[in-house]
């Protein structure tokens, strides 16, 4: 089933305390359409420049990912630097430059149009409704926001919330959003403005899922070498989306399983820069750390 | 199997944003030997002054605790008053008279030296040992620590440590005993100086327990209503040890289990002030939450 993604492309420049990686592919898009391709079809649409080169599109090739929806502009391609702080427990931005990504208008190309599941990547909440407007019957659509709409755009962002059935936030935004510090508290009145699942990222803390009544918690896995975190949060999204796009239904045990496979691809990605390690992943390694999950979190009835 | 513990029994004002408790029965071995006995028969050592009431003392009646080790000296009980910030996640100490417990000398009584699991609470590393010293041959010595001692007595830590099989530490102390701020990192350095297995406490995000190359993660169950944090670490310690005591090996399975109980003991003990949750509950409670956090936590292999 095909998923459909509307978000950033950018080149990143990261500085952590191991190294410096300078002008790598990186952006929303590109960390989701990379993670949820080795489960599901994924339909892209973002816009780059014209300095894009072929190379950072070699990333994408030989894997069911769509470029038709890739738009190009001219001009420069969006560019995020940023530094992490020695325990990458936090990161300064040295500068965004939107570029082409500022006068973004996703279009959805024709065969895009019957894509099953969407993935409304953190962009504008108004953009995000457009989005949906040129889809036709999606049976998932799930999102991602950030401090910057729920501040800015609070009324549009939720008429978006209306639309989506899961909402994809870290734990400082979904306070955020529902005004609510206990997480038990600020699920229940995100679901009350629409989404019936809410993922909360708590990054090295793991996820909690709510998801009607139900809830679910997942560790993140626990790395000795976390190397670079940028896209860990767009990684699991495809990661989740990607898997739960596979399977037949979208119930509560098949949830269950999309967020460890979230984690799971997560739990690559940052062990190098930009995708680099995402690019160099097999199917057998993702099923090997899937196991490695279930023993991390097994215990015995009483 | 019977458990020592050797701790404080204090009086505690507490301030949380949903009340305040006046000179409420507290202290590290209160919670831990409360949470331990629906378990196991624990041994209490502590000290108490002659303020120390027959109503603070009924706490403990009904249960398999033996009092014989609770000192009374003359003079008043350690008391610790404390303020919680609105969000829970912090607190400040408004007050610590340290009262009789400045001159605590644990006397271990006779019919207690045969005790097979120790538990060494919260006090200096030359105490820890000498209580060790006064003990036959206990199949499991666990034991607490906190910043005071590892920056304080750091030498004399290092030689406690040696003798201990479990260290119980929350991630900021795992850290600074360490010097690693990585926590599987911090784990096997700490393995490094004795305990073969080591508990890192990360409160709301649960708990992470490395035992040789096995690691295991379990969350904090997900509270709507956390009324007072204080004790939540001891009660984990109780529930923890309590329940390894009563099972014939310490293996893997077992600890795992342990975790979990820990946990599920701590989730009650924050629903109220003092041991007020705590003395309510019963057995039934207990496994019926401990079944939640299986659920909680389940997920299918792939």
């Amino acid at each position: 089933m095909a998923i459909l993604v509307v978000g950033s492309v950018a080149y990143d420049t990261v500085e952590t305390p191991f190294g410096r990686a300078e002008r790598v592919l990186g952006g929303s898009a590109s960390f989701f359409a990379v993670a949820a391709a080795f489960f599901s079809p994924v339909n892209l649409v973002g816009v780059v420049g014209s300095d894009f080169g072929e190379e950072q599109l070699r990333a994408f090739a030989g894997r069911p990912i769509d470029l038709e929806g890739l738009e190009r502009m001219q001009g420069k391609t969006f560019h995020w630097q940023g530094k992490y702080s020695w325990d990458l427990n936090s990161r300064d931005t040295i500068c965004t430059e939107l570029n082409v990504f500022e006068f973004f208008k996703p279009k959805i190309p024709a065969r895009y149009r019957g894509s099953e599941v969407v993935f409304l990547g953190n962009i504008d909440p108004v953009l995000q409704r457009e989005v949906l407007d040129q889809v036709q019957a999606p049976r998932i659509v799930a999102c991602d926001t950030m401090n910057f709409w729920i501040h800015g755009k609070a009324e549009e962002l939720r008429r978006t919330l209306a639309k989506v059935q899961v909402l994809l936030v870290n734990d400082a935004e979904a306070r955020e959003l529902s005004g609510e510090w206990n997480l038990v508290k600020a699920a229940r009145a995100i679901r009350a403005l629409g989404p019936h699942t809410v993922v909360v990222k708590k990054g090295e803390h793991g996820v909690l899922m709510f998801h009607g009544e139900d809830c679910f918690a997942a560790p993140a896995y626990p790395l000795e070498n976390v190397f670079d975190p940028t896209g860990a949060g767009d990684t699991f999204a495809g990661g989740f989306l990607g898997y739960l796009a596979g399977c037949p239904r979208a119930d509560d045990e098949a949830l269950r399983r999309a967020i460890v496979m979230g984690s799971t691809l997560a739990s690559f990605s940052v062990e190098a820069f930009s995708l680099d390690r995402l690019l160099a992943l097999s199917r057998a390694e993702i099923d090997a750390r899937y196991r490695l999950f279930k023993r991390l979190t097994s215990f015995e009835t009483i």
